[in-house]
């Protein structure tokens, strides 16, 4: 169990995707938890989200919407921008936002809640992928360029991790998505929620201060590089 | 020398970054060029842009900015939109456009010119890796969905590759630049033009039908993964 | 801190490498450690050697040698061999050793102590890498195969993690070494090898179930994929 | 069609493998092909190899052995000894005996005909992978240390290509491999075997002076990085 007793961190959009597994994890740990629940953080609002939620320690960069299928010639402008404007836009705008107090304060940890679809090509999934990609990239700059500054930011890179949003019961009741796993998952079930937020507690706590502009892969080695 | 006698390829953005290399070495391979020399592909304009180009067999997709080099704090909603407007949302535009076409004759080739920046981290550059990060996860997406269309959608992930848009000739006829590439790049020179758009044409050739999906970094060994 | 209480590991080389600092952090997560002493584990000795271990919830596979530094053409068949004798051949002899005990048990976890060399080129250093790289490569199959049997086999790839073996105090007294460390390595100092040992903790732990084949780099932002 | 006319070039282990196709492409494009066709080639033998071939332009390192497909707990000493004496300890007799000529004459190019198993996890695969992980590891190291010599290291890690080695022509002939074909690799079937000696005949040309110490995965999707 990662330390983060005298932590503060802020989660967001903390109802969905990894949100209540991670809050959950984090006060486990410890951690004092500042969650927000807002969808897609706008150009303005960052700011003021950030200044609510008081010092903080760490922010776990927590952006989803349920992932479009579509298939690569029916993407249109909508969802394109739909899916830039709720996982990618923000990402700049709470960076900004947070890393002044961080510096001030001496550091601080900044955890993007990413995903593996930008680590290996899925069919209809080019959007989300897009989207997923540009915050992986965005991480290794900015995690190389705020390394001085003792602040670390690095990403999760996820799939096949157990979420309402992406795995909803009736797709786990249906024996052939577990036939799916095991073929298709090297590890043969779904990563569980808790897995994944003890990886971000831990990606919080001190004892990860030596990883900078890093892409953890997390999903039962369906993709691993 | 790829050969490339009866291809007709569309170069977008041709008169930078690597457009005017890739038309000539195109040519000097024999294929027939259309470039295109607009700026950031609106949404209406992928439609017609492939259309008034004719029957494609590949397309290749070269879209850049000059880069800035804003700290990771300062970068603004305009730069940021600016570099995504620029280089990624024109991307599905004209594989939304060019498909269909390709589908009809029987397959073809996209190639997307990226960046290494999206591949390891460099200071001052967030907004710009971000969106070339975008770029590679779309193509390795879309790669492993349209291959079954006898579409082949791969890129080159460059960096220290010799054009005017980043290492102009003022950067150039500087020693302290050399002494950089000598530390930072392992091949001690940039690369040239010609061999990223050699490298190019042979990607558009029959003998790379077998590539799906792919990021083929071009950067000198500064990033080889 | 990981939880590792009622934890039997299993360290091999024990007082080189990151084998002092592994021991100690494992204990202070409450494992029981059995440290092994002996370099390059003979084909004769994994079994004796395990089984002198007892049932073991976790193997640690720390194997080492000073790094040879000689030019590539300088390689000799003595200095190849010895690389692939201490830190390659012992690697699939303690496999097969403590595999079946796990799987009786119903499950286990192998951490092998890697190099960040495998991951990207360093000049004088290609029969260490190369070594490196056979570790890797068969933490990714052998993971994967295991993966069904509730085994997780999976590798830290490591460099400028401090310890005695790589970084003596003298290299570390020398100014030059600073400013190396800030040129090369985005963290601007060497991990610390309680920072290195924590992690090997966490993937010791019933935490880090989710991860099979994986490779972790560890090098301060050096080589992160 | 790569240009090689006035290119001598070394192919080993030339009736195995990719050898066939390489120096049939080669020819083609007109290279001077010597072809070795011993296995495994001993401490004693490379130097007298690489003399009896005369002054060579470039040198395709291609080393290969039915890959053995033993469960992890299975694999023995003499497999391993086996693999690693078949397709790793060669490599640097090769390169060691070939360098000095290439420095004398300016420059040089070396491929090794790698495998994808290194990059990716497979099942009943790790005494292989391990090996061509050596390969690969070594390919990278070796790249950034020659290239100040205007000697390219670049390797070719292979998987689901059409040779007689692994897909023979019995295992084609099954519909269930075509079914595993269009499920496991994104190209949906496997990689001509002239496609990829087309890709090393790229590599052998001076086009290809850019690349050093990279990795070219070509595995029709299988894996891109």
């Amino acid at each position: 169990m990662a330390k983060l007793v005298g932590k503060r961190i802020l989660v967001t959009q903390a109802s969905d995707f990894m949100g209540p597994a991670i809050c959950q994890e984090l006060q486990i740990c410890g951690a004092e938890v500042v969650a927000d629940h807002r969808l897609a953080v706008g150009p303005q609002e960052a700011q003021s989200l950030i200044e609510a939620a008081g010092s903080l320690d760490a922010l776990v960069i927590n952006l989803a919407l349920p992932a479009p299928s579509t298939p690569v010639t029916q993407i249109d402008e909508v969802e394109w921008q739909q899916v830039f404007d709720t996982m990618v836009n923000p990402l700049p705008r709470l960076v900004r936002a947070v890393v002044p107090g961080m510096k001030a304060r001496g550091g601080g940890k900044i955890i993007v809640m990413g995903s593996a679809s930008a680590l290996r090509g899925m069919k209809r999934a080019a959007s989300y992928s897009a989207a997923r990609g540009a915050q992986l990239a965005y991480v290794q700059a900015a995690g190389v360029e705020l390394a001085s500054d003792n602040i670390q930011i690095n990403a999760v890179a996820q799939n096949f991790v157990d979420n309402p949003t992406y795995f909803p019961a009736e797709v786990q009741a249906n024996p052939r998505f577990h036939e799916r796993l095991k073929r298709e998952v090297p590890l043969g079930r779904l990563v569980k929620a808790e897995e994944d937020a003890q990886f971000v507690a831990y990606l919080c706590s001190d004892a990860a201060s030596c990883f900078v502009g890093q892409v953890f892969p997390m999903s039962g080695g369906w993709a691993v590089r």
